[in-house]
This record gives C-alpha cells, sequence and structure tokens, in this order.
C-alpha cells in the first residue's frame, strides 16, 4: 500500500523534535504529507518551513490551526481576525490544502453559547475574503460536543455545514473521527458535504473505551471502536481521496519515541484504515 | 420560591445511606420529589420502598434505570429484556412519572454502531407491551456523544425522538441538561417534545469548565456555563412542568456530607434554576 494516503499531524509526534526534525522523521518513513502546528513553524519561521516543504515536495493536508474567533470584547474579536491573518499567510506560503479551524467556544464569563456561534459566524464572514484572495480554503473542524465551552461552538458536520452555506465558496470541514464517529447523521451529511465539494480534509485516530482523559486519551488507529475502514470508504463515495490525516492527542503515545508513533501508524494505516 | 418543583436524584447523595435514610433527609429539607437507582431500592426491597414512598407522600421523578438492550448475542438481549421487566414491576410499584432508560452502547468487541442502534430499538419494542400494560411510561434519555461507546448510543434529542416516534405512545424522553445543552438544535426538538407530550422528565447540573472527568466531575447549579433559567423557560414553554431532577455524578460532591449537599442544592435551585 502506497503511503501516500497518509498526512502526519504534528501533534502526534510532537515529542520529535522542532519542524524540521519531524519532517526527517516522516521522509524517512516514507511520508510526504504533513500538517503542523503555527508554533512549530514559528519555531524554525516561515521562511525556512516553507523552503523546507517545497525542497522536498511534500503536501500540508492542513495548517493547524485558525480559529478562537469569540472574545469577551471588540477589541478581543478584532486580534482574533488579524491572527487568523497571518495563520492564512502561513498557510498560503506553504501551499496547504487548508486552514484548520478550531472555532472557539465560550467568551470567558459567557453562558451565551448562541452568542458564541453568532462570534463564529461573524468572524468567518470577516476573514473569508483575506482568505480567498490567498487561495487558502477555511476548514470548520466540528469539535466533539466534549469541547463545545471551550474549544469549538460547531460540534456537528450539519450546523459547521450549514455554515458553510450561508458563507459561501472558500468554506468546508475537516472531518475528524474522534469527533464525528457517534453521529446518527453522520453518512446523510458526508454526502452532503461531498456533493458540495466542502470535504477539505479527513482526520484519523481511534476512540478507547474507556477514554480516562478527553483531552490526551485518542487512540491509534485499531485500538479503539470506530470502524476506520467504513468511515473512509463513506469518505472516499462522497468524492474526497485527499491523505488520512492522523491526529493523536494521546499523553501514552507522546511518551514514546518519535520513531516508534511513526512505526505503529504506518502499520496500522496499511491495516485497518 | 416552593420545592415542590425540585426532586433529588439519589445519585447525587448515594453517600448519605440507604434508601429510607435518603428519603428522610430529602424530607428534612422539605424536598418531596424523589428518583432512586434500582440498587438503592433492591437494598431496602421494594415492598419497602413503595411504602416509604406512599406513605411519606411522594413523587417519583423517574426510576433509575433501565436500559442496556445491546448484547453480543441473542440470550444475552432476552436477558436485559426481562431485566427490564422487573424495572418496569417496581417503577410501577412506587408509581414513578416514568423509567428512565439508559439505553446501552456498542456491545463488546463491537464497531457496529448502527447495529448497538437497531438493539435498542428491537428491545424497546419487545418491552413496550409490558410497560404500557403497568402504566410505566419509558423514557429514553440521550447521552452526551462522550457515552456513545460505552453507555448509550442514542445522543441527541432529534434521534431519540424520531425513534419514540416510530415506537408509539408510552415513549418519551428524560431531558438531562448536561447531555443536551451543546445541542444546535436543542430549541427545536425540546418544542417539538413538547407538542408530541414527550418531555417525561428534565434532569438539572451544570457542565464545568473544565470538565476534568468525564463520568463524575458534573457541576453544582451555578458553577458550571450552563443557562438553567433560560433552560428551564424553554422546557416550561414546551408545556413541561414537572421536576427539575437534580443528578449530579461528582467525585468532589459525593465526598460532602449528604446535609451540606442537599443544603446547597435547595439555595441553588431558588437562586440559579
Amino acid at each position: 500500500m502506497s503511503l501516500e494516503g497518509l498526512s502526519i499531524n504534528f501533534a502526534t509526534v510532537r515529542q520529535g523534535g522542532d519542524f524540521g526534525a519531524i519532517v526527517d522523521a516522516c521522509l524517512a518513513h516514507g511520508i510526504t504529507a504533513i500538517s503542523p502546528w503555527r508554533e512549530q513553524v514559528h519555531g524554525i519561521g516561515l521562511t525556512e518551513a516553507a523552503r523546507i516543504v517545497e525542497q522536498n515536495g511534500i503536501r500540508l493536508s492542513g495548517h493547524c490551526r485558525g480559529g478562537f474567533f469569540p472574545a469577551p470584547d471588540a477589541e478581543g474579536r478584532r486580534r482574533a481576525i488579524e491572527d487568523n491573518k497571518r495563520a492564512v499567510d502561513e498557510a498560503a506560503a506553504m501551499k496547504a490544502d487548508c486552514l484548520v479551524l478550531v472555532v472557539g467556544g465560550l467568551p470567558a464569563g459567557s453562558r451565551d453559547l448562541k452568542g458564541a456561534r453568532q462570534m463564529v459566524e461573524d468572524g468567518m464572514a470577516e476573514l473569508l475574503p483575506y482568505a480567498r484572495a490567498a487561495g487558502v480554503p477555511l476548514a470548520i473542524e466540528p469539535l466533539h460536543p466534549f469541547y463545545a465551552a471551550d474549544r469549538a461552538c460547531f460540534n456537528t458536520l450539519k450546523q459547521s455545514l450549514d455554515l458553510c452555506d450561508r458563507l459561501g465558496s472558500g468554506t468546508g470541514v475537516a472531518i475528524d473521527v474522534y469527533h464525528v464517529w457517534w453521529d446518527p447523521e453522520l453518512e446523510e451529511q458526508v454526502a452532503r458535504a461531498g456533493r458540495n465539494g466542502q470535504i477539505l480534509a479527513h482526520h484519523i485516530c481511534d476512540w478507547l473505551v474507556p477514554t480516562t482523559d478527553p483531552l490526551n486519551d485518542r487512540g491509534m488507529m485499531g485500538d479503539g471502536v470506530i470502524d476506520l475502514k467504513a468511515f473512509r470508504a463513506m469518505i472516499e463515495a462522497a468524492g474526497f481521496h485527499g491523505p488520512q490525516e492522523v491526529e493523536i492527542f494521546s499523553h501514552r503515545w507522546q511518551a514514546r519515541p518519535m520513531d516508534e508513533v511513526l512505526t505503529t501508524v504506518v502499520e496500522r494505516f496499511k491495516t485497518v484504515c
């Protein structure tokens, strides 16, 4: 099985060193698609990161991440827009497939979930012309409802795609199995997203039983209860054939050497994905 | 504010002793509605529990709990039905408003979420004539998607109400703020449930930020981010005026004396609910 369809999100191997070190390790394992985080790019500088990407023929399945639009006051929301523009610039310089958005949750002290959702919509509407001009699609990543309060108040594919429909071209979704596998409307919403060309990224990991820590206990593919082959077949039937991006936030995997993690990822990608 | 609209789910004060001891404490605080768990009823025997309930004019806002229909084999599913019939008997003997159902998740070793959902539907369909004959409404409690794998594969109001519509009379939902507060379709689905007389119970607690333990870190009302007054107004606008049942699974509250917990519950009920 070719590894062309495999991408490594740098959160999975953040213990492995800086941007260059992780890229080298990916290449050594035959992996040529990646998705870095902003702080990792900043760590070596955007110019150097873009050089490494181009010289090695690397594809960015996404750039992580923009978002966090809600804030208690207008100044905070304005700063968020400006920061998102910088993220767009970075994604453009590295020719990323999309800028992944973790849209943000409730502003501090707020119980107004609807209000927060409106702030996300307003923020994306303001950012969108800039992203379009830069040629960077904005990918809303609906996060598991567990994160509604503090990370992302968009929590289902339907809700996110409805927003994409309102915002128009240059928007879509990043579909992470961890966040959406439970959704009773999963199939119809994936199909809908595919019909409208709104699938911008596909992230994989697994859901462990039990999941002891909602933040850092994601599973390696095959160790949990998600039917990953069936999920991928559904995504491809909807017309998306981009890489499967492995994003595993996990205390137990982050405690292991990068090389061991990548060896396991490749093996599982070949057998259970 | 009268405490007639307040019910105590016994999970909130399970540290307080047996069924009789918890009832006595509730009465001492002016609380006359309760929702016990089966093992607490079994602890003193159903006859004695029913006597305590009747002699003290106590209302059961629910009996906890039936469900867990999926199983790896037909024999396991048959045993689940039989056990649910005993739960119906208990609910009938104590004249509970409903039998709350935590419907169950994936059977051990399975990744077939659709199949599990079908097992729930089949199990409820088989149980329903018995429950109808006993006059015990079956309340599906859609659980937070976090529990889809191991506790309940019905995770939204819409999904649960669709099942109620297919099953017909004698079914409805228990609406727990903890499980559904994040739902983008909350308002329309609560209104729909109200229109069809399908709201059978209303559970309250709060969502803490951060929530450190998905099982046992629910918040006391007022300590989290759920707008409880607005939620209750929505429920009442939908036509449900039954008790607000306080169900708090929390290591920190279970470490405190029952009397302190009940004092806090009453104070918060009067101020933030």
